[in-house]
């Protein structure tokens, strides 16, 4: 939103009154990174909250008041709320929610009441790293568990019913040219989950930087101290910092060691990736904290 | 190298008279994107067989004589002739080679001679997929022998000797603006492997077809009959097809099945992919194959 207003030359302020901007996808450490690129493009971040607005003639917003008692002019306020799921219908007909507010569903997309499934964006869902119940609602989810919904209501007890494997939760943004992609667990959820967790940050390329358009992919790991289990990643970088983390994904689906990924035999093609991919790098590193 | 001399404006033409340009990556199925691609940017192919050369005044080169009796002017010939492993000082040692003509070496990189070890380009590795003994000399494959080797080399007895866990042959290659990539086996490998193997291809798209930048990506999928497991794979486009393959490394390393392949939670952003990415639409495709 903060790009698409200033590619139309419109000043855009960002209140950010929580622990920081994307905090769900990035933690402290690569956040100044993020806010970099918002600063080059000409976007004004404040810890502020806002707490009140000014009205001008006809009604129309005039400035926006925050906790820190500043009034900040603006013509248009976009509210960022954040997603809830609709549970109302289904609530009232007494299926039950999860601890997340989103409907509770077994494997097989079951709602407590019988002969009802449910599915999309208004359930929960079980996070494979840790077998806690999410809620992810990003549409190849609601694909995937449409599908498994779908079929069970439709089987009507013939065939083997399909079950929903669950997801480690990827997701990407784009901040300007910056791509902000991450999966599984951040290293404060790791440790609120319980789990015994370092994290390493490395910086390299997204490829070999003699040639034209290598740009930095910075990629952070997020690793179980004991046996250097991967439980979750940060890639963030100009170029391919997204499909880097998608290659991830099956990583974490089972549960490799760092040991482990820095054996992969990713491509090296200095166009495409330098001779060690910066996930190697990443992991080499995480490797050392693991075995010191 | 066509892309190099066509850049500088020379007037290229390649003969190949095997299988096809790059027939070690792609098969016969996507082998037409890459000779368009050659054909857009005027590099002529011929699929003849160079015989001889006419020499011109002071020895330069003047012509190409083919196998069909065309013969082709120039001024500069250049010789694909591939790689082979340079074993003349190993093998006068008496280090035995294997099959592909590379020094044999066990998992910890032991030669046949006692106390003598081998790694980098002159040794062939396991194919994790296959079992089989391939010689693939890669820079990444020879980092990670040399590792082993020197650490077995090194520890005189002492701690755990390092095993090298093998390759499944992922690589790339740029062709002017498109990336040409696979990894593990192609149809013909597989089948002369004895799997019963099938392969699908799709066309979809390297992000959401709205953004600007969208480019179609071309994926493979080689996979066993019966049970849908991964065997190889090729992908082919201007954008996102090396790292695409890069996913699929892992998979190739565990086995994973096209079914278990379609339930990957891959990140859905539209500039970085569709909503069903290009390798779950294959997966996708596949499956129907699988299970039809």
């Amino acid at each position: 939103m903060a790009e698409a207003l200033r590619a139309r030359g419109v000043r855009v302020t960002i209140l950010e009154p929580g622990p920081g901007v994307l905090h769900t996808l990035v933690d402290d450490d690569l956040r100044p990174l993020v806010e970099a690129v918002l600063q080059r493009h000409g976007v004004i971040v404040r810890r502020e909250r806002a707490v009140g607005l000014d009205d001008g003639p006809g009604g129309a917003v005039r400035s926006v008041l925050t906790d820190r008692g500043e009034r900040i002019g603006c013509q248009l306020v976009v509210l960022a709320m954040g997603i809830e799921p609709n549970t109302d219908l289904a609530v009232a007909a007494k299926v039950r929610p999860g601890d997340t507010g989103a409907l509770a569903v077994d494997d097989c997309m079951r709602t407590n009441l019988p002969n009802v499934w449910a599915c999309g964006d208004c359930v929960e869902v079980r996070r494979v790293i840790d077998g806690k119940k999410v809620y992810r609602p990003l549409a190849p989810t609601a694909f995937r568990t449409a599908r498994v919904a779908g079929h069970n209501a439709a089987r009507r007890g013939r065939g083997q019913p399909k079950a929903f494997p669950g997801v480690v939760g990827a997701a990407a943004v784009k901040v300007f040219d910056l791509e902000v992609a991450g999966a599984g667990l951040r290293l404060d959820e790791a440790r609120d989950g319980g789990f015994e967790a370092l994290a390493v940050t490395v910086r390299h390329w997204s490829h070999v930087p003699l040639l034209p358009g290598a740009r930095p992919v910075h990629v952070r790991l997020v690793v179980e101290r004991r046996r250097g289990r991967l439980l979750g990643a940060t890639c963030l970088g100009e170029r391919g910092a997204a499909l880097r983390t998608d290659v991830l994904v099956p990583l974490l689906w089972d549960g490799w060691t760092v040991d482990r990924i820095r054996d992969l035999d990713l491509i090296y093609t200095p166009p495409f990736a330098p001779s060690l991919d910066p996930l190697i790098v990443a992991a080499n590193e995480a490797a050392k904290r693991v075995h010191p």
